[in-house]
C-alpha cells in the first residue's frame, strides 16, 4: 500500500487545529453575514500587510530555488500575488471605504508581525522545503474555508461573498494543489530529519493562521501594556 | 549648544515605556523577594532562548559589519554572550534545579519568538545602525534595572540577588555604554530617514522588552486557542 | 545650474572603460559578421548562466525593497527576465543547435562566477541603491551597444543581427531608462558616503561587463592550472 | 569494512589538484628561501583580505548553525581568526615594512574577490554542511603544506620560516582535524544529493586555493583589459 502523501499526513496530524480554524466564529460570521464590519476591516488591513510580506517571502524562495523550474514557479506566484491578490484585496477594501493611503498607514498587530517575521526568517535561512511547509497552511486554507462555508455563502453580504468566492476560485485551488504537490515532491526526496523539521514549520504556520483569525475576531493589535505606545 | 546624544533622545522619547518597564511588578517582586519561583523560572527559560538567538544576531552583525573594527567588536560581544551570559544563566538555572536538558526542551513563547524573529530579520536585512538601534533597549535595560532596584536588592532571595547583581555588573555597564556610543556614532553620520528608521527599531525592541517581562509575570506562552497544540 | 544626473556622472567617470567595452573586437565581429561561431556560442552559454543568476538578484531586490512600488518594479523585472530574456536567449541558442540540456550542463567560467557571486552578495547584503548601481552597467550597456553598431548590424549574420536587435529593442531601452531613473532617485536622497559606495559598485560591474566580453572573445573558462579539473 | 571517512574521500578524489597545490613553485620558493619578497608581499596582502572575509563567513556559520554547540564552535573559530590569525599576519607584514594602513588600502585581486564572494554566498545560502565543505580545503591545506616542506623549512628566510611554522602549529592542526571531523559528522547524516553538493563545494574551494598561490606567484591582480582602471 503506498504511503499517504505528506501534505495529507500534515493535515491529518493537525486535524484538531484545522477543525478549530475552519469552524472559527469569524468565518461563520462571514458566511452568515453576521460578522461586524469593523472586524472584517481589521482582517483586511492586516491581510494586506501579510500579502506584502508574503511577496517578499516568495521572492526569497525564487532567489534561493535550486532549479530554474523552481525560480519560474516562485516568480509566477510572486507575480500573481503582487498583480492579483493584492489588487483584489485593495478593490474589496476600496468598496468598504478604505483607501490605499489608509491601508498603508496600518501597523501590523503582534500576530501579523510575528507570523510575517517568521516566514521571512525561514525565507532567509531555511532550505526550499522549509519554506514550502511554512507556506502550505495558508495556501490550502483558502479552498478549505470555501468548501466548509459554501452552503451559506450565497446569502451573506456582498463583500463577504466576494471574499469567500475568492477563497474557492479555481486560481486558489490550483495554487493550493501546486503547493501540496511541491511539498510531496520534497518529502519524497528527504529523510526523517527533514520531514520532522517541515512538520514544525507547518504546525507553526497553521497556528498563526488560526491566531490571525482570532486577532481579527477580537480586533487585537498589541497587548494592553504596550498598545498605548503603538504609534510608530 | 550641542545636540543631545541620540541614545539619550531615544530614551527620552520613550520615557513612558521605560517607566512602565522599570516599575514592572516582575522586577519589584524580584527585588523584594516576593516573586513566585515559577515566574522566575519562566523568565529564565525564555531568556535562555533569547540569548541563543541574540548570539545569532550578533554573528549576523559581525558578518555584515562595515569595518574590521566593527567585526572585532561584534565578535567580542558574541564571544561574551556565548561564553559568559549563557553560562551564567545556566548556572543560575541549575541552582534552581533546571538542568541543561530541561532548558533545551523549552518552546519559545509567542513574545519570545516574535522578538527573536524580528531581531534576526533585522540582522539579515538591516543596515548596521538598524541592528544597533534594535539591540540597544535590551543592553541599556540591565544597568537601568539594577539602578532602579539596588536599594532593595540586598535583602531578596539569593538567585534573584545574583540576577540583579549581574544586571549591574561592570561588564554589563560597559556593554551598555558601548552600544550607546555606537548608536551615537551612527546617528552622527546618518540623515533623518536613517534616524527615523532607528527610532522605530528602538521602539519596537523596547516594547518587546516590556512584553517579555509581562509574559514572565503572567507565565504566558501562546494564546489559549492554539496553546493546547503547542507541542512541536 | 542643476547637477548632472548621477547615472550620467557614473558614465562620464568611467568613459575610458565604456569606450574599451563598446569598441571591443567581440562586438565589432558581431556587427561585421566576422565573429567565429564558437565565440558567440561561448558568450550565449555564459550569458544564460548570468541571466539565471540575475533572476536571483532581482528576486533579492524585490524581497528587500523598501516600498510596495519597488516590490512591484523588481517583480516586473524578474518576471520579464524569466519569461522574456531567458526564453529569447534559448531560442537563439536553439537556432545554433544548442539544446536546453546542453545549456544546462555548462559550467560558469571564472569571470561569470565571480560576477554573479558579487551581484548575489550585494543582493543579500547591500542596501537597495547598491543593487541598482551594481545592475546599472549591464542594463545600460545593451542600448549603448546597439547604438554603437547599428550602422553595420543590417549586413551581419542572422543570429548576430537578432542579438543586436534585442539590445536595441524598445523594451531594453525602457528598462535601461528605468534603472537610470532609479539610480538618480536614490542618489538624490543619499549622502556622499552612499554615492561613493555606489561608484564602487558601478565600476566593479562595468569591469565585469568588459571581462565578460573578453572571456567570450578568448573562450576563457578557468586559468590553465585548474582548468583540467574543471569537471564538477 | 567501514567506509573511508568522507573528508579523506574528498582528498583522494582530488589527489591531482592537491599534488599540484603542494608542489607549487610558490611554496617551494618559500621553503627554499628563493621566493622573491614582492611575491610574498602580494600573498600577505591578499591573505589579509581573505582572513577578514573568512571572519564574515564564520560569523554567518555561527548565525545559521543548527545547535548551540555549533554556535559555540564557529564563535570560537571566528574569535580565533580575528584575535589570532589576523594579528599574526599583521605582525609578519609589519616585519616586512607593511603597515596596517598599507594593508587596508589593498584591493582584492580577481581571484581573491571571486573566492571570498563564493564563500560568503555559501554562508548566506548554503546549509551548514555546504559551508564546512567549502572551508575544509583551506583549513587542511595549512598542515599539509607544513608537512610537505618541513625538511627544507629550517634553512629558509625568517619570515618564510615563521609562516611555515604557523601552518604546522598545533593550533592549525587541531583546527584542521576539527573541520574534518565536522565534515565526517555531516556526511554520516546526509544522503547522496547532499554529499554530491559538498563534493562540488570542496572542489571549488580547492581550485581557489591553488589559484590563490598561482596569483601570488604571478603577482596577478586583474586581467590587463581592466587592470588600468583598477583604482576604486
Amino acid at each position: 500500500m503506498p504511503e499517504r502523501p505528506f501534505a495529507e499526513q500534515l493535515r491529518d496530524e493537525n486535524a484538531h487545529l484545522w477543525r478549530t480554524l475552519l469552524d472559527h466564529p469569524f468565518l461563520q460570521g462571514l458566511a452568515e453575514g453576521s460578522l461586524p464590519g469593523d472586524r472584517f476591516e481589521h482582517y483586511l488591513k492586516q491581510d494586506r500587510i501579510y500579502l506584502v510580506e508574503l511577496s517578499r517571502v516568495l521572492a526569497l524562495a525564487a532567489a534561493r530555488a535550486e532549479t530554474i523550474e523552481e525560480i519560474e514557479l516562485f516568480t509566477g506566484l510572486l507575480h500573481g500575488t503582487v498583480t492579483g491578490e493584492l489588487r483584489s484585496l485593495e478593490r474589496t477594501a476600496s468598496e468598504l471605504g478604505l483607501t490605499a493611503e489608509m491601508l498603508r498607514e496600518v501597523e501590523p498587530s503582534l500576530v501579523t508581525q510575528a507570523y510575517c517575521d517568521r516566514l521571512v526568517r525561514v525565507g532567509h535561512e531555511g532550505a526550499a522545503g522549509d519554506l514550502v511547509a511554512a507556506l502550505l497552511p495558508c495556501q490550502v486554507s483558502y479552498p478549505a474555508i470555501a468548501d466548509r462555508w459554501v452552503s451559506l455563502a450565497q446569502s451573506t453580504r456582498a463583500p463577504y461573498r466576494a471574499w469567500l468566492a475568492g477563497c474557492g476560485s479555481s486560481a486558489m485551488r490550483e495554487l493550493a494543489a501546486r503547493f501540496a504537490g511541491l511539498m510531496n515532491a520534497h518529502a519524497g526526496r528527504a529523510d526523517d530529519r527533514g520531514r520532522d523539521r517541515w512538520r514544525r514549520c507547518y504546525r507553526s504556520s497553521l497556528r498563526f493562521e488560526l491566531l490571525f483569525l482570532q486577532a481579527a475576531w477580537e480586533k487585537m493589535s498589541w497587548p494592553a501594556c504596550v498598545a498605548a505606545d503603538c504609534t510608530p
